[in-house]
C-alpha cells in the first residue's frame, strides 16, 4: 500500500496571503549608477547637496539689465542702452552692468554683476551706435546699442541660485519609484549614484521527472514535457520587481531536492519551487521543506492551485507552487507577486477589473472559491461579453487564451447565461481583443489573422464554432465542410440525421465569403502503398488517422464515406467500421499527417498543403469550401471591418500554399 | 549685430505629430531566448510544431482504468481491480490495463495501454489483495487490489495528445506581447528563441557648453549646470520600449555637433538631442540639420516646448528636444515616446486622467496651447483638488512636483478657483500623494516625512503655506517662528503692521503640536570673528547671508532686530539697513550656513543643527516653536492619521540633530 497523504485542512485564502507576509524576502539596498536606475526605489532620501541653479541664470536670450533703466521703456518710446558684452552658457561673465548699460546673454548664461533682470530679444531691437556709421558688422563691443522695448521688473526673467532646489533641501524621500523626472532631479543635483532596494533574489526551481528544457528534444514515450513553469514564472518574478533565479530542474528524489533547495536558500531571498506539492507518493518537495525546514501550511482553499506550500528554508522564505502551469502561475500571480512587489518596494499592482455579462451558463463543483478563468468579447456596442476558458489547469493554451479570471465563491455551483460578474484582469493593459473568432484550423485564415491586430482565434472546429455562434459569443467563425455551412452545426453525415431546416432557420450570420482547400489523404512521400483513394483504407490493411467529429475536415470524409457506402450498396458503418483507425481522431489538422511523417500510420485526413508542408505524398478526395461568417451584431467592430478587407485580399495567400482556390 | 532667427511659423501639434510619424523609426527583428523575452514583441507568428501534451496523459494522481470496469461502481458498493503496476510522470508504462485491472498512476504520467480513464486516488481504497494475509507492505503488485469508489466515463482525467495545443496550430501571432503567460505556451511548444521586434536604438546626445556630467564638480561661477536630460530622456526611452545610446554631450560648435550626429545616425535608428534649438545665435544644432540633414520642422505651438526640431540626418529619423529638462521630457512624452512604442510594437500608452478642481485660480498670456503641470491633492471625501506647479520649464522639481497636466487650449487665458480640469497623468500609476504638505524646511519634518508612504512637501517657507492653506489646498502645513503661528501670515515684524486677528479668524486648523528648535548665527569654525550676537552684524563690519521673508526663520531673525531697535531707541530699519546682507536672502535653510562654509560670508541665518552638520561655529539667537497644522476638511485622511502618530513619535529624530526639544 502507498504511503499518499491528503489535504485535510486548506488555508483560507486570507490565510495564506497572511503567512506569505510574514515572510521576509526584502534584499537589503544597493547602490546604482542613474543610467541604471529607471524604475527602482529610493532606499533614503536624497538630499540636495548644492543649490540647483548654483548661480543666478537667465531664463531667456536677451539682454541682462539693471530693471530701473527698463522703467518707462516701451516699443513706441524704446529706452537706448550701451551693449558692453556677451556672455553664453557655460562662460565666466568678464563684464560687469552699470546705469544704462546691457549684456547681450544666452539662456543659462550667468547673470553679470549688476543686472538683476533679463529683457527678452523679441522686445528689443539692437544697432550700431550713432558714432559709429558704415562699419556694419558690430564685433567691436565699443560700437553697440540696443533699444529696450518694454520694461522689465527686478529678476524677470531670472532664476536665482538656489530657485530649483536649493542645498539642504529634502529632494526625494525613501520609497520614490524612480522615473525619467526623478532621474532628471537626481541627475541635476549632481548625483550619479543612488541607494536603492535591492530586488528581492528570488530563484525559480521546476521539479519533476519529466521536465525538458524548451529546446531540447522529447521522449513523449515516455511522458516527457517542456518544462513550462521555469521560464513563465522568471517572468512573472521579473514583471514583479524581482530578481529571477534560474536552477536546473530537479527530479523527485529527496537529496537531490534537498541539495538544490539549500543552494537557492543560500542564493536567494525567496525559494519558489513548482510541481511536486501534491500529496502524492513521489511528490518529495514538502517532505523535504517539512523535514529540514519549516512548513508553515500546505494546501489553500482556492481552485485552481490547492496543492500549494508556504514555509523557510534555512534562511530563505519558501513557497511551493502546484506543478501544472495555469495553476502555478495563478497562484503566482495571486499570492507570491504582491509579496514581491512589496519586498521590492513598488506599490500593489494595480488591479484592474471589467464589469461584463456571462456569454455562456456554468456549472461547477461547489465547495472550494474558484478563480475561474475566462476570455472577454465586446460587441458592436461596447458590451462585454465573458466565456469561461476551461481547459484544465494542464493545458498552458488557458493561460494565453483567458484574459482574466472570475472570482467565483465557494458556495456558488451555477452562473447563469447574461448573469453580471466582474472579471479581474490579468494586467491592466489587458484588453478585449480586437477580434473574436472560433472555427476550423486553416492555414489562410491564420494568414489573414496576421493581418489584423490583437485577434484571437481558437481553432476548435466547425461545428462548436456554430453552436457558440448561435449562443452569441464569437464575432466570427470559420467553417469547412462539403455541404451548406449553415446545416453543419446539425448535420451528421455519420449517421444522415440532418435537421437543415432548423440550423437555417436559427443561424442568423453575415457571409464574407470565403475559398476553398483541397483534401484527401496524407500518405507517405511517393506514396509506397499505391494508395489511390478512400476504397484502399476500407479494403487494405492499412493504418489511418482521421480528425474528430467537430472538424469540417471529418465531415468531408464522412460525407465520401456514406457515398461510397451508398456506390457499394452496404450500410456506412461498414464502411467506417472496416477502416482500421477510423475512431482515432487526432485533434489539429495537421496532426494526422504529422503521424504519417512520424511512421505511426500508413494514411491521415489533411489538406494538399500540409502533406506539402511536410514534405508527404498527397491522394486528393475533395475540394471543400471554407467559409468565413459573422455574427449579425459584430458587424460594425472596427476588426470584422477590417477582417473583411483582409478576407477580400485573401488571393494572396494562395501563392504560398498549395491546393487553396477562391470560392 | 548678431543674426538671431525667431520662429515664425510654428507647427501646429497635429503637423508635429504627422511628422513624427512619417520618420521610419522601426529597427527590424532579432532573435532572443525565451529567458530574455518578457516585454518583448513577436515579430511574427509561432506555430506549433509538435504535440502538447505528446501523449495521452493523465490528469490526477490516481488509478488509470477501463472506464467501462468501472460502471456502477459507488462508495457503497466499490468495484475491485488487480492493480498490475504503478507509472510516474516521466516514465514509459512497462504495463498495459486489461480487464478488471488497474494501473497506479501519478499526475502527468503516460496513460498505460488498455486505460482510458482515471480514477482520483481520492476516490478509491487500496488493500492487500486477500489471498495475501499478514504480509503488510503491498510492494509486490501481484499482491495489490484497489476499491474503486466511482465510475468514470471514457477520458475522464486524461488530458488527450494534442488537447492543449496540436501540431500545426496557429499559436501566438506576430504584434503579440510577450508575458508570463506567452512565455510559458511557448516554453510547452519547445521553442528556446523567439523571433520579436528589435527595440528601436535611440541616440541620446545633450547640447551645451555649460553641461557637466552627474557626479563631477561644478564651476557655478562659470555658469556650469549638471546635464539633466541625458539620464532623464534615457530612461524615458527605456520606459518607451527603446534601447536608449547615451553619447558624450556636444558643446555649441557645428564640426563637433556634426561629427557627433554622424555617428549617432549611423548606429542608431532615432537620434534626440536635447538644447541648442532656439533661434539664438550660438544655438548650432538645427543649423547642422539644416545644412547636413534634412529639416522637417522646427517651431511646434504648445509650451512648453516650442523650440523642437524635427527632420533627419543621414538614414536616422531626427528629433531636437529643446534644453530645458521640463520643455524636454514634455515634449518627448508627447511626442517621441509614442513614436518609439509604436516602433517597438508596443500599444499606444495607457492615457490614464483624473478630474478634478482648480484649487487655486491661474491666469496666463494666451496664444499658444499650452500643457500645464500640475499637482494633485485629495480631500477627506475623495474629491481631487489640482494645483498649479509652476516653477518655470528650467527647474527639474517641476518635474517630480507635478502628477500630470492640463491641456488648456491656446485661447483661454483664466482657469478660475473651483473650475472642473482633466489632468492627464504622468502615467496611469501616477496616484495624487498620500498626504501633502507645503511649509517650513525642517530636519525635523524630514524624519518625519520618511516614515510616511509617498507624501509631498513642498518647502516654499512659513507665510507662504499659511496662505495656502487658508486657500484649502495642502493637507498640512508646517510653520515656524517666534508669535503665534496663526498670526505668521499677516504678520510682518520688519514692518510692524501685524493684522493678526484677522489673521486668526480666517484660519481653522487643527493643531498637531509640534517641537522646538534653536536658531541663530552660523559662524565659520571656531568662530574666529568672535561673533556674540546681532549687534555684531550692525556695529561690524562683517557680512552676513538672510533668509527670505517667506521664512520662519526670517520671521524669528526680523523679531531679534526689531528688539534690538528698540533696546536702542532707534528705528528697526536703521538697525537691518546697517547689516551687509540683511536683503541677500538665500532660499533654502541650509543656504547661508552653506554660504559661511565656502567663506562667501561671515555669519549666516540659520539652525544649530545645520552648523553642527556642516562642521560650523554657531551663535544662538532664541528659540523658536515649528508646528504642524492640518486643514479641517483632512483630518479624517489616512496619511493624517499617520503622520499624527509620526509627530507623536518625533521625540526619536531628537537625538540625531542637535538644537531639537519638545514643544
Amino acid at each position: 500500500m502507498s504511503d499518499r497523504k491528503e489535504f485535510r485542512d486548506l488555508a483560507s485564502p486570507e490565510r495564506f496571503h497572511q503567512a506569505i507576509e510574514s515572510l521576509d524576502i526584502a534584499s537589503g539596498t544597493e547602490t546604482v549608477d542613474i543610467a541604471e536606475a529607471r524604475g527602482r526605489v529610493l532606499a533614503e532620501r536624497v538630499d540636495a547637496d548644492i543649490d540647483v541653479p548654483g548661480f543666478d541664470r537667465a531664463a531667456m536670450d536677451g539682454y541682462a539689465v539693471r530693471a530701473r533703466d527698463t522703467f518707462g521703456a516701451s516699443e513706441a518710446d524704446p529706452t537706448l542702452l550701451a551693449v558692453v558684452g556677451t556672455v553664453h552658457a557655460g562662460e565666466e561673465p568678464t563684464v560687469s552692468v552699470g546705469e544704462g548699460e546691457a549684456v547681450e546673454i544666452s539662456t543659462g548664461a550667468v547673470m553679470p554683476d549688476g543686472a538683476d533682470a533679463v529683457v527678452m530679444v523679441e522686445r528689443t531691437t539692437e544697432r550700431d551706435a550713432p558714432g559709429d556709421s558704415g562699419s556694419g558688422a558690430g564685433d567691436d563691443d565699443a560700437d553697440r546699442e540696443v533699444a529696450i522695448e518694454t520694461s522689465v521688473t527686478p529678476g524677470e526673467h531670472v532664476m536665482l541660485a538656489g530657485a530649483d532646489v536649493a542645498a539642504g533641501e529634502r529632494a526625494l524621500g525613501p520609497g520614490t519609484r524612480l522615473t525619467a523626472s526623478e532621474v532628471g532631479l537626481v541627475s541635476a543635483l549632481g548625483v550619479a549614484e543612488v541607494p536603492v532596494l535591492a530586488r528581492p533574489r528570488v530563484a525559480v526551481v521546476s521539479t519533476g521527472d519529466e521536465l525538458v528544457r524548451p529546446g531540447e528534444p522529447l521522449n513523449s514515450d515516455a511522458g516527457q514535457i517542456h518544462d513550462v513553469n521555469t521560464y513563465a514564472i522568471a517572468a512573472g518574478i521579473e514583471a514583479a520587481g524581482g530578481e529571477p533565479v534560474v536552477y536546473p530542474h530537479v527530479e523527485d528524489e529527496a537529496d537531490e531536492m534537498a541539495a538544490t533547495l539549500e543552494r537557492a536558500a543560500e542564493e536567494c531571498d525567496l525559494v519558489l519551487t513548482s510541481g511536486s506539492t501534491s500529496a502524492s507518493a513521489v511528490d518529495v518537495v514538502y517532505r523535504v521543506v517539512e523535514e529540514r525546514g519549516e512548513l508553515l501550511l500546505h494546501g489553500v482553499a482556492i481552485k485552481p492551485g490547492k496543492p500549494t506550500i508556504v514555509g523557510r528554508f534555512e534562511d530563505s522564505a519558501y513557497v511551493g507552487l502546484p506543478g501544472y502551469p495555469v495553476s502555478a502561475l495563478s497562484i503566482f500571480r495571486t499570492f507570491v507577486a504582491p509579496a514581491i512587489r512589496s519586498a521590492a518596494g513598488l506599490p500593489p499592482a494595480d488591479r484592474a477589473t471589467v464589469r461584463g455579462e456571462m456569454a455562456l451558463e456554468e456549472r461547477y463543483e461547489a465547495g472550494r472559491r474558484r478563480l475561474l478563468p475566462v476570455g472577454l468579447v465586446e460587441d458592436s456596442s461596447g458590451r462585454t461579453l465573458v466565456y469561461p476558458v476551461d481547459k484544465g489547469s494542464g493545458a498552458t493554451t488557458s493561460l494565453t487564451e483567458a484574459d482574466g479570471v472570475v472570482d467565483v465563491p465557494a458556495d456558488t455551483s451555477y452562473l447563469a447565461a447574461g448573469e453580471a460578474v466582474t472579471v479581474e484582469l490579468f494586467s491592466p493593459d489587458v484588453r478585449a481583443p480586437s477580434l473574436f473568432g472560433v472555427g476550423e484550423d486553416d492555414p489562410v485564415f491564420s494568414r489573414v489573422l496576421d493581418r489584423l491586430d490583437h485577434p484571437r482565434y481558437l481553432g476548435r472546429g466547425t461545428r462548436p464554432a456554430l453552436r457558440w455562434l448561435r449562443d452569441g459569443v464569437p464575432d466570427v467563425v470559420v467553417t469547412a465542410g462539403p455541404v451548406d455551412d449553415l446545416d453543419l452545426a446539425t448535420f451528421d453525415p455519420e449517421e444522415g440525421d440532418a435537421d437543415t431546416d432548423a440550423a437555417a432557420a436559427d443561424l442568423d450570420a453575415f457571409d464574407l465569403g470565403g475559398w476553398t482547400r483541397e483534401w484527401g489523404l496524407v500518405v507517405p512521400a511517393g506514396n509506397p502503398d499505391d494508395i489511390s483513394g478512400l476504397a484502399d483504407l476500407v479494403d487494405r490493411d492499412l493504418s489511418f488517422v482521421n480528425r474528430g467529429t467537430d472538424s469540417g475536415l471529418r465531415t468531408s470524409l464522412a460525407t465520401a464515406a456514406a457515398d461510397l457506402a451508398d456506390e457499394r450498396g452496404v450500410d456506412r458503418h461498414e464502411v467506417t467500421g472496416a477502416i482500421h483507425g477510423w475512431d482515432l481522431a487526432a485533434r489539429a489538422f495537421e496532426s494526422p499527417a504529422r503521424s504519417v511523417a512520424a511512421a505511426d500510420a500508413d494514411a491521415g485526413l489533411g489538406l494538399r498543403a500540409t502533406a506539402a508542408k511536410l514534405g508527404l505524398g498527397f491522394v486528393p478526395l475533395g475540394i471543400q469550401r471554407v467559409r468565413v461568417l459573422v455574427a449579425p451584431d459584430r458587424v460594425e467592430k472596427p476588426a470584422v471591418q477590417r477582417l473583411v478587407a483582409a478576407v477580400e485580399a485573401v488571393d494572396d495567400a494562395f501563392d504560398a500554399l498549395e491546393g487553396f482556390g477562391s470560392a
